[in-house]
């Protein structure tokens, strides 16, 4: 792309989706180009559009090999042997690259037992998976434009094929250098093929630079911007920007609104503000259901989910002829599959266990420093807690991550959606114990029953200071949650990589020069290289291999959760969602940064959705009912809460509130069902285009169809049986007929 | 068809969903027939399969006309004026049938000032419209088959032409009558021209008593007997029947259970009990939405319902002209729809109150004489409430389904699916409210405070009896509806019309009597039609006429109000299900006969489910963990019904079972999605030769355009910027780069 920032003309910018009349085939970038008619010189100008920057290389292929046997392999047991290995394992992957007709050299990385494998594709393997994919695309329902039947029209699909975006060229060879061979592709993947690392494409400098200027500088996120994002990372990148611009803007309302309550009233907690913010927070998931419906046509991966992409790591129980392709294809049995999936419950839900006990313990300590503690080391010891949310607990979340990313794998799962969903889950959960957790325990265990606790210090000769337990502990809570929070995930994502990225050079150098020596025969040197540039594009390459892969679940992970504590919490502190307004606009940026400098370049998948993330939004959606609900009339003050029916008023408070929910759900998904969506006009457009095409394609057969019958058959051939023939033979002339009937109706109102 | 009863060969049962590799197009009828190749034998037996039976007769359309001026009418104020539009009316449909190539004749009808049109439709329209309609099914999804671009092969289109089924036919028939004139169609509609009264098809008696005779001597309706149905009388009857057989065979689990439950435990209301029943429930409704899609597949008719056919009725506010399709389209702003559903939810809500008013008197009445009134005519009073169930209440549902029936019509629907949504919930509250209102008011209110109304009759003077109030009560009250409600049903579905069809022949006959000498120049004497089997034969067109028509709503309406008593009070009275068991397996026969005998034979309508009923089950089922939940704790025996406590604790019940419920539901739900469906498998198979048929196709031109990308592009011409040349000039030698590499890999096994 030779200018990534103009924008596409507006009424072009849907031209993707509808074929022109009759036989061309629409393209598919909305960004324009100029026409292929207008001859060789535009021709030049698309050729160099789908050659990407970086000097043409697509991947890079991270080929790690150990250069000492590990103890314990009992199949390579000598150097000798692990050399061949080694040696065979990279022939076999230049072999299969040959194969599929991609360039690519091999150079060595900046590490020992490291090397790259740069990968490059000429146009003719693009062109032919290109075309797979558009097949495939049609019988989905992900594209509409038909696939032109004979000889017409290459010089159209040579020009959509030109017009394809960076996010597209990438796809398309990723998928040749991973799809497995039988499909055609290469089928190196990190967990076939021992030695390869990971493969990563690179990244265009000039395109993020243009990015991140253009973002800093203005306020608010178009459509067109993310289209952008769309067309240079793909769908599922896109998505998140676009889920947290939409996001962002939604929480204007919620922030307002709680800025009038916090001035306005000492009691927070009231039914009508608890209403409104369940309101909004059930209108906003629905109304992100549409945008992310509408942003699917718009972006052209409708019916994308539909495809099911077997997973390379699906393994099964054993190889079986399939039954429709008749290739032999991974099996398993469904009662394997629903026991695993089933056994793996309890591995989730001991691994939460734990967590939920470090997570309660640091509470525990939380509250008894800063609420009962007393004692010597005061002081000191009130910073204790906040090294245990910003060391301990992430630290342990990280661990539990692997666990279930271990247990996710044994489950066997299918598709990559399936895995994707499942690992999601369990992702959720830990976060949302983390989050919320000590919160909830708060409100409906400390509050109500806290002051039980103070006779068993006393007993145990604790120095401690008495405060009234109520309300306001919540609060303070939720805002050191809220706070902190956003500050260290701040500090974590944006200062921390900063400061890495300046320091880490500075020490590397240190060490270089202490094994500068050893290292004189090492094969990375790149004073090697005599050109300038070439050095200075190996560098970049080097660099960037060095860098970690971007972790969209991370960031998912923490709008999700902000989202829970505007939506359950926003009554205690109505200012929470000013919080998340501030923070998210320097968070959209921020991970702007974060992709462009501090992770490699992600893999441009595609997308339907968020996937997950909406289920788990509605599923705090529904937390927030029972939150509110409990609250309002826990923390009422007429309420009082050492009443020993108070629990079980609050649970009906929380039944009311709950069905309270369901029906409010029920109203605005009824009444949004009403208003036309843009989506499914442009739908409904799309479709009566296609059928269009469809008829006028088939007239000369149909033509030929109808005539023919007409001729033959429109004559009462028909009517050949005894009875058929009493009953028409008279009645055959239509005009008869017609006057017939007059006649009868004369007679009708002559009669009566 | 020439023999109804024939089974299909079960290996060819999917035939018509598969088109053969290759070029041929699938035959769409199951049922075999000798291939086209085998000369002209078989293609005049295929003939004959197409042109129905009824003397070739589609359509009876009941044209009914005053003969006197309405009073009141400001456009018609005399009876020449009256009669020349009448006469205008009739010439305007006889043109319009004329246009679209239709025959017709005009016969007068049985009664004085009706007209009977027989519409019989030649070849040569059904294939045009089988055509359309092939085309939109494709681009919808509903059929997989291509449909084949150029004269390869209008033989084999005609052979699956030639296998319609007769719903087909009838359906085709009907699209050509109903289409608006703009889509090809004669545009004749109930809705539309003033004296059209009704269009039927008239039943074939043959088909009608080989199936009567074939299920009552048969145990169980097998899939190959829905089948049938489905190709006679379209897919919403066949679904119909489809749902009340997988129902009555699951009927026998609750059954069994309730059997054992009831002649082992004296409290009934056991939480084991309870549970299996609600897991029951649970998965009935899941297991039905598979089986409804495995239906939908085997039937031909997946994703029908996104095809959303205009209602006629539909005007809208003002006619637009379509952005899409540029044709005037009724248009009405998503406001006024907004608030006209709105508005009409007071009018439902008013409905359902006065019919609530009216059940909740008779109830009051029938407790009042049953339990507490003992002065005279006592034994005569008891069978008031009965009356009173049996006439007033259906007389009252009748007018409340009237009145809505106007309130949905208000709400101007744009399809049928969503008139046909709205309506049926609207019918539902009645039934709800008439099934079980006196057994809600029963348990929650009478049982408990029941004991308080006591003193006020006492202080009244009113003589009565006290018996306990228990949940005993609820049991009496509960079998008076199953086993009334039953044999009620039975009674006016069956016996009625049985006993009206052989009285009222012999009442109209005595008061033909005495109007015979008025009506001597009546045009309906059958004595003008000289031959014997064409007079026969017009009797039974008249005698059709004077049926009603089939009204699906009401069979739907008893099952799934039977199923809520399953499901929300078996723990009540056991033997629920065993008396439903029963009822049911006299219903699907009844039923039969009922559509054979003593209706029109109905329109052949597509469908792909049962429609909102599936939704309406599910809300019953959840309305069942609240009642069994309520019911286990209040009835439990160690409950003192009258503790001031004792609503709170059954609200908590209510709470809990609710949330048991939800989590169950996903459990089930969770649980099925990993047992692989037959239907999930028979789509993939679809898709693939789908695929494999498009692939190969475009294989002409595949070829040539990666040749030629191949010849022109391999050759590294697109490296041409000054870096890429710079980093490949030296590297484009694939065998040199794989040895690099081991030389690399060599290196480091050295050094290291």
């Amino acid at each position: 792309m030779q200018e990534p920032f103009v924008a596409p003309k507006s009424t072009e910018e849907f031209r993707h989706l509808f074929p022109p009349t009759g036989q061309q085939t629409p393209t598919e970038e909305p960004v324009l180009k100029p026409s292929i008619s207008e001859g060789t010189t535009s021709s030049i100008s698309t050729t160099s559009s789908v050659v990407s920057s970086n000097a043409g290389i697509d991947y890079v292929i991270v080929f790690k090999f150990p250069t000492n046997v590990t103890k314990g392999d009992e199949t390579i047991t000598s150097r000798p042997q692990l050399q061949s290995h080694v040696a065979a394992s990279l022939t076999d992957i230049t072999t299969r690259l040959t194969k599929v007709n991609l360039r690519f050299q091999v150079r060595p990385g900046k590490e020992d037992g490291t090397l790259l494998i740069l990968v490059s594709s000429p146009v003719g393997p693009i062109k032919q998976e290109y075309r797979q994919e558009r097949v495939r695309d049609f019988l989905l329902g992900v594209r509409v434009d038909e696939i032109e039947d004979t000889s017409t029209s290459t010089a159209v699909t040579d020009q959509a094929f030109n017009d394809l975006t960076d996010a597209e060229r990438l796809r398309l060879v990723h998928e040749i250098i991973t799809q497995p061979e039988s499909d055609g592709g290469a089928g190196i993947s990190v967990h076939v093929d021992e030695y390869v690392d990971s493969i990563m494409p690179l990244h265009d400098d000039k395109f993020n630079n243009a990015w991140l200027k253009s973002w800093s500088t203005k306020w608010l996120i178009t459509d067109n911007d993310l289209l952008k994002i769309r067309d240079h990372f793909g769908e599922k990148i896109a998505y998140y920007f676009a889920f947290i611009q939409t996001y962002f803007i939604w929480l204007s309302v919620p922030a307002g609104l709680g800025l009038l309550v916090y001035l306005t009233h000492s009691n927070t907690l009231t039914i009508w503000y608890s209403l409104s913010m369940l309101i909004w927070a059930i209108l906003f998931t629905e109304m992100w259901k549409r945008k992310e419906h509408e942003l699917a046509i718009h972006w052209g991966v409708r019916n994308y989910s539909k495809h099911e992409k077997r997973r390379t790591e699906f393994k099964g129980e054993k190889m079986v002829k399939d039954h429709i392709t008749g290739e032999e294809t991974p099996y398993v049995s469904a009662w394997k599959l629903f026991g695993r999936r089933v056994a793996s419950l309890p591995g989730v839900a001991v691994g939460a266990f734990l967590l939920s006990i470090i997570v309660g313990f640091v509470f525990l300590l939380q509250l008894f420093l800063h609420e009962y503690y007393n004692g010597p080391f005061r002081q000191f010891l009130h910073y204790t807690p906040t090294v245990g949310y910003v060391l301990l607990i992430p630290t342990m979340t990280g661990i539990y991550s692997k666990w279930v990313k271990i247990l996710t794998d044994w489950e066997m799962h299918r598709t990559d959606a399936s895995w994707e969903y499942s690992y999601t889950q369990k992702i959720f959960i830990a976060n949302f114990l983390v989050g919320y957790l000590s919160l909830f325990i708060t409100a409906w265990v400390y509050i109500p029953f806290g002051d039980h606790v103070i006779p068993y210090l006393v007993e145990f000769n604790v120095s401690h200071e008495h405060k009234t337990v109520d309300f306001l502990r919540l609060r303070a809570q939720l805002v050191y949650f809220v706070v902190t929070g956003q500050l260290v995930g701040f500090l974590t994502e944006m200062v921390v990589p900063y400061a890495l990225k300046r320091i880490m050079p500075e020490a590397k150098k240190l060490s270089e020069k202490v094994t500068k020596k050893e290292r004189k025969s090492s094969n990375t040197d790149l004073a090697n290289i005599a050109d300038a540039e070439e050095a200075k594009f190996m560098e970049k390459v080097y660099k960037e291999v060095a860098l970690e892969e971007y972790n969209i679940y991370t960031d998912y992970v923490e709008m999700v959760i902000q989202f829970g504590y505007v939506s359950m919490f926003s009554t205690v502190w109505p200012l929470t969602s000013v919080c998340a307004l501030i923070n998210n606009w320097v968070e959209i940026r921020g991970d702007a940064i974060k992709i462009c400098k501090y992770t490699r370049r992600p893999i441009p998948h595609r997308a339907e959705s968020i996937g997950p993330w909406l289920g788990n939004m509605e599923t705090l959606v529904w937390l927030s009912s029972i939150t509110m609900g409990s609250f309002a009339y826990l923390f009422h003050p007429s309420t009082n809460i050492h009443s020993p029916y108070t629990p079980i008023f609050t649970l009906l408070a929380i039944l009311l509130s709950e069905h309270l929910f369901v029906a409010l759900r029920a109203g605005v998904r009824a009444g949004l069902s009403l208003v036309p969506s843009w989506s499914e006009w442009l739908i409904r457009k799309e479709e009566y285009k296609l059928k269009k095409v469809w008829l006028e394609r088939m007239v000369g057969n149909y033509k030929q169809f109808v005539e023919r019958s007409v001729d033959q058959e429109n004559g009462n051939a028909d009517l050949t049986d005894a009875l058929s023939t009493k009953i028409w033979s008279h009645h055959l002339d239509k005009e008869v007929e017609c006057n017939q009937g007059l006649q009868y109706i004369q007679n009708a109102f002559k009669t009566t």
